[in-house]
């Protein structure tokens, strides 16, 4: 696969950085990711506008413009001929001679094969856990996923899908996914804060406004299990329902109707825009 | 200078990971750094002992053995021709295909000139800031400096050396040091949870024990600002006074007997443990 590296094509295993890069010394990069449908990248200005206010929120020069990004883009999809690829934009601290002071950033898009959420995905939907933490900085898009993959032993000892935080008061999000809940009263409510705004959450809104009263708002855990559906977002996994938290079934056990329709009409959505 | 990347002894520059290392793509890696005092590493066992343990707690596999690692900084220092160097030692969660799932771990150590502080730091002392902010997996050396080096840009507008985290109820540590306090009882306290567990905060404890009673447990900021004396350390840093904290001077501006004794009987143990 194609992977582009401070104005160079390579191939993946070519692309490296030093290991003098603050990504590896101190965590320090910011990244965005999305996919192409028959080709044709979605939602990519949401995506690239996410991405130049987390280089800006961590202090990194981006020397490359909005139009440089498309066609650098472009190249790399038609380098890898994929009609569904994943792009991953990633943009570092650079090489800090003293590992600690932030450098010339270095810039890498990789092009990749993406797996997407299938229909099969959808009807079976996701036992999820949750888990009280708090992400630090959950507004900007860094590499920061530490606690999500040190729980990953715990998913597989419970057979979980997934693991939702929450704080003291309120959940959040999935540590790659928005969360949303239908309340009993039939209002669509996902948090407005404390998470990172997702480009897949932003269009379901959009498209929920027109059907449903919808909410941007604090969700508390007993609010949480007391929705009649819930259901997560994300690149990858478009909408998924969430069946099952810890050991209490949400909803009947199926898909509820909310999430159905929303489900059908982001399928169409994502079959309109390209 | 040289650097020592599984198996092989290469130059800085040469020294280079993939990018879908997951140092890279999820910040996931833990390190340790110690240095050498006459070409000889200081408390190289107990930096060790740190680095084994972030391992383990991060499901990070290590397949070297402490004495092949020995064997490894001997010959990165024999290379280096350095007296007084920094060596780190840096463990990655390896080439993961899914961008998500633990891999093979790359080990990299590498042997460069450090700068530590000099006796002149010592009696120049430090004006640091305080900064709300509860670390993730504090008691892991992981590599996430987010924070620390989102805050560079605060120091150098209010010409501070350094910032002191706190959560809601105490202090905790800098980014890259421990903080102790001295009481105006006469009694020495530094925090014990909540924060990583310096290497030269637990000899620095191990001499003060013989001269002041000691407490290791939870300080109020309201207890920090009434302190006689309070001081940091850290392997680079080894021991240096705070002299102003925001606003406010600590003492009588100039470093107190309590630091300067233990100063002084820590730059003696250093040249005596080589």
């Amino acid at each position: 696969m194609a992977v582009y590296l401070n104005d160079q094509f390579l191939n993946n295993d070519q692309a490296q950085l030093q290991v003098s890069d603050l990504s590896m010394q101190r965590g320090y990069a910011i990244f965005d990711f999305f996919r192409t449908v028959n080709g044709v990248p979605l939602f990519i200005d949401d995506h690239l506008d996410r991405f130049y206010a987390s280089a800006a929120a961590m202090h990194l020069p981006m020397n490359k413009s909005r139009e440089e990004l498309k066609h650098i883009v472009q190249e790399l999809l038609h380098r890898s001929s994929l009609a569904e690829a994943g792009i991953r934009l990633l943009l570092t601290g650079g090489y800090a001679a003293d590992s600690y002071s932030i450098a010339s950033p270095n810039l890498v898009i990789t092009c990749n094969p993406v797996k997407t959420a299938t229909p099969d995905d959808f009807e079976k939907g996701l036992l999820v856990l949750t888990y009280e933490h708090q992400r630090e900085l959950p507004h900007i898009k860094s590499i920061n996923y530490i606690m999500a993959l040190l729980l990953q032993p715990l998913l597989k000892e419970k057979r979980a899908d997934d693991v939702l935080y929450h704080n003291k008061e309120s959940i959040t999000e999935f540590p790659r996914c928005n969360v949303f809940i239908v309340t009993k009263e039939n209002k669509l409510v996902t948090p407005a804060r404390n998470m990172l705004r997702g480009i897949t959450r932003k269009n379901v809104l959009a498209l929920a406004a027109t059907s449903i009263q919808v909410e941007e708002r604090d969700i508390s855990i007993a609010e949480l299990f007391s929705a009649s559906e819930v259901f997560l977002t994300s690149t990858s996994k478009k909408i998924l329902p969430v069946l099952k938290i810890n050991d209490s079934n949400i909803g009947n056990g199926r898909p509820g109707p909310v999430t159905t329709a929303l489900y059908r009409q982001f399928i169409a959505l994502e079959r309109n825009v390209i």
